[in-house]
């Protein structure tokens, strides 16, 4: 094949498997003879005990009606991407509903040699994943808190309640006591994470939650949340969300109710989507850089698979970003 | 391999394959049979000459940092997985700058026996993907209008451009008579058909357009335009936009000029996104079903991959949906 192609047999080893610095042109004339001798790179790899699939699995636990008003699946694929497609890698995404699903999909995944690593997103206390994968042999990167000590390399800002903290302090400079944080499912590591530290921010300054409501993350929990906090008796006089989307469905319904944000009530976001920024008025959120993030994951990931990739820095720690939405408390009734 | 698994043979085909009825259970028994015997499905399908893949390729044409802020895409990818995701398929989702590299992805990922098929995203005149898949022996559709006589069928709501007339009918009735026109690149299949269909319904009425831009979708040239449109000197009274989070963006830009939605300008987006329904004013935007078409499109090709699966049955046509972002034209000053 070598011979057919006119190229050394290095080149033909570099193309199958898609290592090396060979221009594209060479690898698909390698290829094109390769296919005109009958012979698929599939058997080749398999000859070889380790293909180069060029694919990522991202799965996702979500239901499927979920995922298209997450802006933020987008970002985090868009970061992906962003390393992943400039090599010639594809993110392979599967929706799965649950724990279990996901676990059996990787196994089937790996069975049939369909990807070089994964990204897991949404650590749990207790995860199984990282250890299956692990035991898989499987290259793989956890988002969340940056930590090294697992079965898989954790991925992510460090610091991950800080975001919420400095929002807390904003809003309480802000002349704000009657605060509430509506938070994501329970059993997710990040949701607890922030919600401590919500909860701690406001006892240093002597003060406790106005209220804290898990939800799932939909649009219709924001809505329904936000209209009960704003019925209260003691109307908090700022929400805090887990995430942009739900913020915005939260400033909506605050508005429809009859309240001027910010002026008789501030809103918080969290994932500084691009959405935010052209908002009226604009809205202030906490920016966990997820493409930063996403791009960080893949060249960890990449390099991991071992591709020749620089070395992923990410540094810095979610951080407020100040817009619009927020403003001094209203004045006591 | 059958009787270490104890199996028949047509299971053993059957799991490796993915087709047939039997359960997960066997499936995973076979395979890990085959496993301990040395034996990966790679080479079984080599021999089988047509492997199963369960993957689908979605093929982005856009810039990597456009995909996050365009929900569009995540409607498509939920109404994609909310049919591939309960028959064990993902989707493998690349991401390229152009024309060229998306044929050549194709290639590829044929010659490497990566995918089952491909959805066809944003068709063009002169479009070179469906003769190149044909010709690969891919099976694929094409996302657009219901088109049967192509390369590959098409898949999408009929009479395209229905939505946009309606949109017209329903600002012309309100009173309006200076509307102005932002649409996507001008190269688009859809952005013509959509332009045309505005620029007729306001003929109809012997009125012309007050403007017609052409934008590159991203959330910077909605406001850009939005802000150039609302200081014409004949300013118009309502604006139609192509995707819901340009139209969110005009709405905040008009806002931030200090006029009134809908009172001083009304606003229709289009794809009537979840986000909508929240925002205060509700959008008035134009429903072209991108979940069911991405469900219709996943059964279609599933289909020609061999699965059995229901007829994918989509009816109807782009319909604008009335909320809160359009009322009466203000009077003449």
């Amino acid at each position: 094949m070598a011979a057919a192609a006119g190229v050394s047999t290095a080149t033909v080893s570099q193309a199958v498997n898609g290592t090396g610095r060979i221009s594209e042109a060479t690898r698909r004339r390698v290829l094109a003879a390769a296919a005109e001798l009958g012979w698929s790179p599939s058997a080749s790899a398999t000859a070889l005990r380790r293909a180069r699939t060029r694919t990522i699995a991202l799965v996702v636990r979500r239901p499927t009606d979920v995922l298209g008003v997450d802006p933020h699946f987008s970002e985090l694929i868009t970061g992906l991407e962003g390393e992943l497609a400039p090599r010639g890698y594809g993110l392979l995404l599967h929706l799965v509903p649950g724990l279990a699903e996901e676990s059996a999909l990787y196994e089937r995944l790996v069975a049939e040699g369909r990807i070089d690593g994964a990204v897991l997103t949404e650590a749990r206390s207790d995860d199984p994943r990282p250890g299956l994968l692990r035991q898989l042999g499987l290259p793989a990167v956890l988002l969340g808190s940056p930590e090294r000590g697992g079965p898989v390399p954790g991925v992510g800002l460090g610091q991950q309640g800080a975001g919420v903290r400095e929002a807390v302090a904003h809003l309480l400079a802000l002349g704000h006591r009657r605060i509430a944080y509506v938070a994501g499912p329970a059993e997710l590591v990040h949701t607890g994470a922030r919600r401590t530290a919500f909860e701690q921010a406001l006892a240093e300054a002597g003060l406790r939650p106005a209220a804290v409501r898990h939800t799932d993350f939909t649009e219709e929990a924001a809505v329904a949340v936000t209209e009960e906090l704003l019925a209260l008796p003691d109307r908090p006089t700022a929400l805090v969300f887990p995430n942009d989307s739900m913020a915005v469905c939260g400033m909506g319904a605050a508005q429809r109710a009859g309240l001027r944000v910010p002026m008789d009530v501030s809103v918080v976001g969290y994932d500084n989507l691009p959405l935010g920024r052209w908002l009226h008025p604009r809205l202030s959120s906490v920016d966990q850089q997820v493409q930063r993030v996403g791009a960080a994951a893949a060249l960890t990931l990449l390099a991991r698979c071992g591709e020749d990739v620089p070395t992923a820095l990410l540094e810095g720690r979610p951080r407020l970003v100040v817009r619009e939405s927020t403003g001094p408390a209203p004045a006591a009734p």
